[in-house]
């Protein structure tokens, strides 16, 4: 006998690429979802930075991939609520999932903090592809779940679908992680790229820009803030060393020329721009700055678009990773990883 | 308030290089599995070639190690049960958990399979290092994990402590993999390396068997036999695909000689006993087989003691993972994550 798919009802927040390119799959494998997974996800409120569209019915996810397509917003919906917040709609529509897809925020975490702190208050999973929250308040987020039994993932804020997150929590058990190291923002990979084949920085930020994969302030990942909220992450969830922007001595890729690559080139090295967590006593020295790799090191060949880390521990031997993502559908489908993983029966 | 850490009440089947090793973790992580996961294991029943043991209040890890080091085995313990299989003594002491990690038996699974199988059926968690019960009988063994409840975990059987088996079943959600590619055999991949650079075929073997990383039999290496079974295991878990060892096309390295290494290597290519599952409509192709990869193939890059896979998806983008095992402890740490992960409360 066949059982009833379980429906989830969703919140999703942020209708940008990523929580667009989540609607996108959710339209494109219905079927899969609940023939292999026993789940069918229904978007039952969506917000943007216009506001907020609730429908107990579900949205049609198409509809609204057209309607962020065509440039508008959730505003021009009949199903708009002024004035009402994502916390507040919480509250109001029963609700099983929040997806949180809001644009980086690294000064207070907003919109996504509120909406994902109330989410796990009521014992309602959150999914996030937004490091903001997770960066500001681990700690506090980490302990709601646990008090409230929801679930918190986000397998999709460091280096989108490789699975950084959820191997560096599960699959290095009863091990100390002794050193974590990671090239973690493909724009700036792609502008070193770039600028070592003697590109301007300009035209190779512009064409990083055109692909859709920098955040929409590029100060972001060329001054490293965004490679170093991926390493804040990291030692919060994975090394479980509570850690801030603050505790990362952090060194973007800004003040390097042509030049400079072109030297180290000759040389038989590659600068990247490293995200490192090196285990020191009890803790961890959290870093982020340009360094220069020798050829036969596992992320001098971590080019262009690929993102990769590797891990060291005292148990498992050293592990190496890497994934390559132009465009943000990847991770979208890490944000549906999560979405599907938190909800699956059993 | 601190809980009661969780006793669980293992039976360890084998006891050579990853059984020895798994008891060495135990011996030594004692206190961290406690603290960190809320488990005490607790080994209250032990078997090798020579039968099996039980204490109900569980052997000291480090004695057995240490009567494995000298040479002996179970029967001389005074807890030795004579004419007592391992699917019996399950019957007959209380037990939480099997570790299985006989030596691999491509015939007939045995003895593992029939523990595995007893323990299944009577809802005990089997946490397997063993191929053979998995490729001769995963779709027998699933659905009995399935029926009673039991977890079925095998992460340590594909590429010791790379999350091989884990991220292919949990990182890939709603996704087709459309290609996974694997140098699966690390003691291949070394005598590959020693060819290359010119070394007499009898001699690099035997330095794989000196670091203990051959199979007893090492025909299972370097027949392709061993990869093959890994190959079987990602199809039927990771891939959904039941399939045999005689579903995969095999070819070993035996007719391989450092002149047809040097050959290649003047082309700029290297070779790597490859295995290989490539979607063909509803199904996967299957094949182990020598195979000269460019220099910038990722797995051309996975040297000596290295093993490496790659997967593609039509949702994920490429992955590409590799690790580093010159002895097995490692691997023995991967049967800990397993044990620790089904184990967990919650």
């Amino acid at each position: 006998m066949k059982k009833e798919p379980i429906v989830v009802r969703v919140m999703l927040v942020g209708l940008g690429n990523v929580g667009t390119g989540f609607l996108r799959i959710l339209a494109r494998r219905h079927e899969r979802l609940a023939a292999r997974y026993g789940l069918v996800f229904r978007v039952t409120a969506a917000a943007d930075s216009s506001g907020l569209a609730v429908d107990a019915d579900g949205f049609d996810p198409a509809a609204l991939v057209a309607l962020k397509a065509a440039g508008r917003g959730i505003d021009t919906l009949p199903a708009f609520r002024p004035h009402v917040s994502a916390a507040e709609a919480l509250g109001q529509a029963p609700c099983d999932l929040v997806v949180e897809a809001a644009p980086l925020n690294l000064e207070n975490g907003e919109p996504g903090l509120s909406v994902v702190r109330a989410a796990l208050a009521n014992g309602i999973h959150a999914v996030l592809a937004d490091k903001g929250p997770l960066v500001l308040a681990y700690g506090e987020l980490s302990d709601a779940a646990r008090r409230s039994g929801a679930a918190l993932a986000f397998s999709a804020t460091v280096c989108g679908p490789l699975p950084v997150i959820n191997c560096g929590r599960r699959d290095f058990v009863a091990a100390e992680i002794t050193r974590f190291r990671g090239v973690l923002n493909a724009t700036t990979n792609f502008i070193l790229a770039s600028l070592e084949q003697g590109k301007p920085y300009r035209e190779a930020l512009r064409e990083a820009q055109d692909a859709g994969a920098a955040e929409a302030d590029p100060r972001l990942d060329v001054e490293g803030w965004d490679t170093a909220a991926k390493l804040v992450i990291v030692a919060n969830s994975v090394l479980r060393t509570p850690a801030s922007l603050q505790d990362v001595a952090v060194r973007g890729i800004t003040d390097l020329g042509p030049g400079d690559l072109a030297q180290h080139r000759r040389r038989g090295k590659t600068v990247k721009l490293l995200a490192v967590a090196e285990k020191q006593g009890r803790t961890y020295r959290l870093s982020v700055a340009p360094a220069a790799l020798p050829a036969d090191d596992f992320l001098a060949a971590c080019n262009g678009w690929e993102m990769g880390v590797t891990f060291d521990s005292d148990l498992y031997g050293p592990m190496y990773f890497k994934t390559w993502e132009r465009e943000p559908g990847p991770t979208a489908a890490a944000v549906l990883r999560d979405a599907v993983n938190v909800c699956l029966p059993g």
